[in-house]
């Protein structure tokens, strides 16, 4: 990916266009600024310019409101990452129906949404993690057609994208939850298994075969707060055909992705 | 739901507020006109208004558009039903990003359609059709939290939403198209099978069992030009614990949706 993102990089620069990533925190949740750093890292590898907007946690609607549209209807061809969720006084859906489709490179705005619910993103941006997960599956060579996929998780953010994806390479999807009662058989009896729930050792090997393709989107902290994926890594890993690991897994492939929407939005942006 | 509907009718009335439906259809293709004759039936015997705007097949873009934004564009608090697909020449999607979300009914809005994927359809319109069969389903009391769903088909109009709404009610939910290796396996094993597929004998007794609840979506014409849905009615009807006839089920329900969305249509915009 790295260097297909540098060639592309170089015919944005011939045409004069210089993407760039616009970051918007508010507060300093430890994950958002792991994602920061490790953001700002591949960018600055890429040569690629990217600079935060934090602002405080306590940031009122209206401020944040204000400051939000000028970034937003800044005349650049820059895309625009807001972490979420925001804190709880603060209004997302009105940031969502505000932020301008074509800089949204993470899927906010509810026309994007609506793309990849419709028609599995074409012509949009799709959520980078949920589109990262699919590259992996792509560089490895798995076909989805008619596979059997379980996505563990139901998040907007994850989940759901992610079924809307699979469903768009023909992959026939379950979506599974807190509420399921019977994943492990579920898991079990799938050919590829999605881990996004958001809780160590959601996946046990009771949960996988030898045939099993598993790809962790899990970001946790285990009991010695070392970071940890969903899946139980060490006693799966010698069952199955594939899993990916956290961390150096999807979270990596993260990055590429926010770096390859944001050279499409600067190529929207500059043809609008 | 006749009465509840009659009741929320009074209401409005009381304050000043007169609901109606605005049926846009391009062309008249059978299955429009059936829908359309249902609806005015239904609409007639609920006492709520509605008139149809039909335009010639071979309307262009321009006058479609033009005609079109005059009725979203009316000051009324009037619901807007818009046949799909439209015919090939006409660019649905902006029609979608046109039409106010207020008014837009059955979920052509891309702010619909994300409230749909993103929440459920709270505060939304979700399509009438998907909206009709969880009607059905919590009319029966059936509880779908931990149920294991499967929804056969992945339209845009009924199975990719029906997914979401189901999952929002904490079923486990599997969606099966034709590219589906397993399905009479993966039927079979459901709790709750929805067909959507738009194919006379989708599913056969072999998708079924004596827990199956089946809620059959289908609208098709049999080898003798008669209308049935997407499963074997008859063969299956002996094994099964409950079945949705067709017709007589799903599309009977759904003209009360419209008119429900109707109403809740017009309190929305005399509020605006």
């Amino acid at each position: 990916m790295k260097e297909s993102l540098a060639k592309e990089l170089a015919v944005l620069r011939q045409m004069g266009i210089e993407p760039g990533l616009d970051i918007v925190r508010v507060g300093a949740r430890p994950d958002d600024l792991a994602y920061e750093q490790g953001a700002l890292r591949r960018f600055d590898g890429l040569g690629i310019a990217a600079r935060v907007f934090a602002f405080p946690e306590d940031i009122s609607q209206e401020d944040f409101t204000a400051e939000f549209r000028k970034i937003n209807d800044s005349g650049s061809v820059r895309g625009i990452l807001l972490f979420r969720p925001l804190p709880k006084h603060l209004d997302g859906d009105s940031i969502g129906d505000m932020i301008r489709p074509a800089k949204d490179i993470d899927c906010m705005s509810p026309f994007n949404a609506a793309k990849v619910f419709l028609e599995g993103g074409k012509g949009g941006f799709a959520p980078c993690t949920p589109a990262a997960v699919m590259e992996i599956l792509a560089h490895y060579g798995v076909d989805l057609a008619g596979k059997n996929v379980v996505v563990v998780g139901r998040s907007p953010v994850v989940g759901r994208p992610l079924a809307m994806l699979m469903l768009a390479r023909n992959a026939t999807v379950t979506v599974c939850h807190t509420k399921t009662q019977n994943l492990e058989e579920i898991c079990k009896n799938a050919d590829i298994v999605v881990a996004a729930a958001g809780r160590p050792k959601t996946i046990t090997p009771a949960c996988v075969s030898p045939k099993s393709i598993v790809v962790d989107v899990g970001i946790n902290a285990d009991e010695n707060g070392k970071l940890c994926g969903d899946a139980d890594y060490g006693a799966i890993l010698p069952i199955v055909s594939m899993i990916s690991p956290v961390p150096g897994g999807v979270g990596a492939v993260t990055t590429s992705i926010l770096a390859a929407h944001v050279l499409r939005a600067a190529n929207k942006l500059a043809e609008a």
